[in-house]
């Protein structure tokens, strides 16, 4: 018989607290798949003058991230990184994409020989020079393999048990297996890919595609013109990821809840819609619109469309992608929002 | 030179109405290909004492189905089905299915030796004993070939000029580019396929999808869930086509505007999936419901949901589609809605 897998969470926010909710009950579920006591690792915070670990471990709610709902017993909670990852062979990194390096770093030399890793972590960044993917940057740092996992989920909904679906895009397929059945749930419903990147690709894409969505929005063209936009869209990230990385991107991953799925959700609510039919409504500035409406968080669609521009302009591509093309310009350059049914 | 196509459109409500505007303006722009003239069957009626045929052709506006639209002065509204197609070389034929036997009969021998037709025919019949796809009905009674057109086209949202595209399915792709050139405009934009059944078996199984859709929102299930619905449609759809129709139809047919963006539309808005809405919140039957909220209309999703279910139930499959059959038993034999997440 196999050793137990020892699973440990990296992240604590929203989202990776409605996630540890799946894990640890998944974990209590499969005894004969995966050692009972899953670790999470937890930026130490203090709330109403206790220590948010302790919270965690003793309430079993993180109240700061996910109020009013109960995590597993058999979540731990731990602050210090290096003692929430030691001998531990799976691991699921849900944590802001800045923090990945150095918490790698720590984690180094600590881990099982067998380790793999997932990542939850939304999107990749794209800069002139080329792009980052999160699981890459996390396999090449922790010299062990890394898979990634993207869908149609937003947190609060999963903590709730409504029914949805996500992608986990693996290499090897037999991890890919292990990872399923870490997260699979009758209303977590797991298919999984071996397009990793195509997987990470629509986390980040889709969120430019919303912002033209919202401009079709504030517009007040009908629900033809929009699901005609996020066709375009779908379609562009599929060139994008098929242009830039070759086979490695598969069709079918575009119909999968990481494609399709989620650009439809992103496209239907989320704050990237919402900004853009208000900048269209109202012609104030995107940072004007940022500050009123996100309540300090930055605009994930407009820096996206920013990054990807700066890419295909070094490429002299942009006019191979006239949608994320045209979303930049009016974002940036003053354009018209008229412009997003007539230049793409 | 070729001779120029002569056109016929055979139809005149709400879409043939709309699409009438943009034939008219085609032929007008590319009279290289096109006759300027487009005859229009228009079933005679009479308006406020007149002729609707008289009204078109005088005041150029279809008052009683697309009021407050100016027609081209090019389209000629005609009452006689055979004088409205004698020596056509293109006949688009936008009517309700039923009556497509009879006015097929009528036009028999009148046409020009190489004519070509086109079905704007919203979807297909499903019986136990198989499909009824209606252009190859036009087909085989008129003895020449037919294309099908279908997208995320609401008609009044056409008429006024808001973006959307659509698809053509048409097996002769030298055909197919004619069709193109007659229906594209900047706002109504095309795109050729050959899959002439994946066209038009999206525009029938997104409205079983659509009644999915309506009954997650009526139980407030959140935007995950009824996005899930929706890619799980369009796989079911998808695996449909390939099941009972082979290679003919497509994967890519899926990512056009008769697939993807058609099923979003649907499942936004839609009649289909807000009587699925009531039903749920309110409790009473399918048929109250279409007498209170359709104004007469019948509901075209679940009466699909009840061919497909007899198709299958044939064929001993219902299993192997599942939320086809959820959708049915739902609708039909007092399954508890809340099935829709547990049973697909």
């Amino acid at each position: 018989m196999p050793a137990l897998e020892k699973v440990s969470i990296i992240g604590s926010g929203n989202w990776g607290s409605a996630i540890a909710k799946i894990i640890g009950s998944n974990a209590a579920r499969h005894t004969d798949q995966f050692d009972l006591t899953v670790r999470q690792w937890v930026f130490e915070e203090t709330v109403d003058g206790q220590n948010l670990t302790d919270i965690i471990n003793t309430k079993h709610e993180n109240v700061k991230y996910l109020k009013g709902i109960a995590l597993p017993h058999n979540v731990v909670a731990i602050p210090d990184v290096v003692k929430a990852c030691e001998g531990a062979t799976l691991l699921v990194f849900v944590v802001p994409h800045q923090f990945i390096h150095g918490i790698c770093e720590k984690m180094k030399g600590h881990l099982a020989p067998n380790a793999r890793a997932i990542s939850l972590i939304k999107g990749l960044e794209i800069t002139a020079d080329g792009t980052r993917i999160f699981s890459e940057e996390i396999s090449r740092t922790l010299d062990i393999p890394c898979a990634a996992l993207s869908g149609a989920n937003i947190a609060n909904e999963v903590a709730l048990e409504k029914f949805c679906e996500s992608t986990i895009g693996c290499t090897n397929l037999e991890d890919g297996l292990i990872f399923k059945r870490l997260f699979d749930t009758p209303y977590f419903r797991i298919a999984v890919v071996q397009d990793y990147v195509g997987v990470q690709l629509c986390g980040a894409l889709k969120n430019v595609v919303a912002v033209g969505a919202g401009f079709s929005d504030g517009l007040g063209y009908g629900s033809n013109t929009k699901a005609a936009i996020i066709r375009l869209g779908l379609m562009e990230m599929r060139k994008f990821g098929q242009t830039f990385f070759g086979d490695a991107v598969q069709t079918e991953t575009f119909f999968e809840s990481c494609g399709a799925a989620d650009l439809i959700t992103t496209c239907n609510g989320g704050r990237n819609r919402k900004v853009a039919e208000a900048f269209v409504l109202t012609g104030k500035p995107l940072d004007v619109l940022e500050a009123e409406l996100l309540n300090g968080q930055k605009l994930q669609g407009t820096l996206t469309a920013q990054e990807v521009n700066q890419f295909l302009t070094a490429r002299n591509m942009t006019h191979e992608f006239p949608l994320f093309s045209t979303v930049y310009r009016i974002a940036y350059e003053g354009v018209s929002p008229e412009m997003i049914t007539v230049d793409i």
